[in-house]
């Protein structure tokens, strides 16, 4: 089996940027990428463009923005983890041996056109008026109900989360709050708070992914890509089960056996935090603790920078804000700054292994749209 | 480098459904593709859908209607090209070693949704109401004036298509029709007429896309992929060629040096004619003919299906309609029910090799945003 490497990695601030064109955002992350990769832009064979409400030939006009045209430029659509299936599309082009260098870009101007996180109303949960808050809302009551979750255990995921993004100078919402902050500030969907979902944004990131012959004669720092792993929810009858995600489950166990690494073998994660139940819920799911370990694993500090298992060390969607489709090219760029040492004063030391994992969509009838885990060493 | 096939395809009958949902036209395609493959359904390892204006999780929904979920769905966009794109990575996947058998599906309902084939109107040729069939005309006001094409002679491609067509039981759009009727229906954009323009319409097809080792053990008629070719546009200053497509040329050269053939070895193509002129640019961009030697051709008779040339055969766009994500893919199946001899009534003798060419899109400053072009060969 080839592998492949990110290169290059790079992310806009992410945030409120209602003035800033796709075209801009866009162009920005694919040179700063390329900087980072220390190539030549026109090494470049195929260009893959991860965003969900850009409109058609939003790749396009990002690459025409940046003036390299007149090679493969795709689209990709997964909901939420439209970025990440961008990466995982220009990975496989590396893999098939159709290219030696291939760039992923993401992107998403929510600015303006941002209707309040409805599911389609087309779909049946969007038709009932379930918003993604509520339908994480109802998720957090069941998981406090099943396990004992208290409100303050949960108020300190958006409490660490904000404050790595403090230290992080791409992420627009970092801050230094406590708890009584978290649990004071108004209810979007009881029990979650403003501080408990994340904020809409506007933002790119890109990457620049290489052959392995590329990359042991580059003179950078190429990060091996050991894991892959792309699914979609089950479909369900009956009984679901809400405190646990099956599609992590499965595209986690996907990715172990791709890399050979266990959850015990990655050193830290970037995990889909939209609302802070879900940084739980996705934790447990992914084999990190057994369900219902989280609250414990909170209170103890595990998930800190500086603790056994650190979980979004970015500051995560809480904190650095979630422009769907950037996104999960977002959360490589922290794996890679990480594992590369570059991290600041977030760092995490020593890792050497790191995995992102990505969420998005909810279609009647499954579990979600999309749910994709990479997993990245030195 | 690894070989792979398709094995399986399938297109629903294009036309106007209004009544029929995308779930049902997209999980019809997926049935009959893998019927025709005579695969069990559990062996697609991944599935890729191309459409244009379908929102998001188009590949989920229809997925979820196939009954066929918990794998990896991902969804492409690239304009009329949609489909031909989630061949490609389809085809990417296999190649890779990722997964010995995909699924592509391209889907569009325009019934209820089209607005007249306008570009993106945040494109400066949208603002300016530069339609596809405005932008098409001047382009045959152009080379009319650079070869002396005649308008009797752009008319019989119109009456080639439609009468393929006739004989095709998934077109809609057939008819036995003359020269005459063709001149003398409405004037859409001076020159091009009703039967001139391709009809939005509404449709899905799919294509079973397996490894060499998996098509070596099948039992069915698997047709070798030679080569998968895309590019989009160049940026473009100052005085543009309208009667050449740059575009096309090259990922056609693209193709040709993938699969060692030339145009020469190439028996029979679909091309993107979603206008008349559209089909001369494309087939002389092809290097079929030399530019301006269309007029010839067609006057002898060298592209119908028993000339030396055929070229849509199965009525192309004009014949069948354009259902956008559909097309693409509805081109491959043609060329494989030739190559097969599986095309009944508008059979071509002894096809050994056939190329489907597909287009889309249009941002300010380059050609094209995509042109896809499948070398397909026994």
């Amino acid at each position: 089996m080839p592998k492949a490497y990110v290169l290059g990695i790079s992310m806009t601030k992410f945030g409120r940027h209602p003035d800033t064109s796709i075209q801009e955002m866009g162009s920005m992350a694919v040179w700063d990428a390329v900087t980072d990769a220390g190539i030549s832009i026109e090494e470049i064979g195929a260009v893959y463009c991860g965003h969900v409400f850009q409109g058609t030939g939003a790749g396009q006009k990002i690459m025409t923005a940046v003036g390299l045209t007149g090679l493969p430029i795709i689209n990709l659509e997964n909901a939420c983890a439209s970025g990440a299936t961008a990466f995982r599309e220009a990975y496989h082009s590396v893999l098939a041996g159709r290219y030696d260098v291939c760039l992923a870009v993401g992107v998403e101007k929510l600015s303006g056109i941002y209707r309040g996180g409805l599911a389609d109303v087309k779909d049946l949960e969007g038709a009932q008026g379930l918003t993604f808050a509520a339908l994480y809302a109802l998720r957090a009551r069941r998981y406090m109900h099943t396990h004992g979750l208290k409100p303050e255990t949960l108020a300190k995921i958006a409490v660490k989360n904000r404050k790595n993004a403090y230290y992080n100078e791409k992420a627009s919402y970092g801050e230094l709050i406590d708890v009584d902050t978290v649990l004071n500030s108004r209810l979007v969907a009881d029990p979650l708070h403003f501080y408990e979902c994340t904020p809409p944004s506007d933002g790119a990131a890109a990457a620049i992914i290489v052959s392995e012959e590329y990359a042991r004669k580059s003179s950078g720092k190429p990060v091996e890509i050991a894991a892959s792993a792309l699914t979609s929810g089950k479909l369900q009858f009956g009984f679901i089960d809400m405190t646990f995600e099956d599609i992590t489950h499965r595209a986690a166990q996907d990715a172990y056996s791709q890399s050979g690494l266990g959850p015990e073998d990655v050193d830290f994660a970037e995990v889909h935090d939209c609302f802070t139940i879900a940084e739980i819920l996705r934790v447990e799911s992914l084999g990190f603790c057994p369900p219902g370990g989280m609250a414990a694993w909170i209170e103890e500090g595990v998930t800190e920078i500086n603790g056994k298992k650190p979980v979004n060390p970015s500051g995560g969607l809480l904190g650095k804000g979630h422009p769907l489709g950037a996104t999960g090219i977002a959360q490589i760029y922290e794996i890679c700054k990480q594992l590369r040492g570059q991290a600041g004063a977030r760092q995490i030391t020593g890792a050497r292994a790191g995995l992102a994992m990505c969420r998005g969509g909810a279609t009647t009838g499954i579990e979600g749209n999309a749910c994709a885990i990479h997993i990245l060493k030195l």
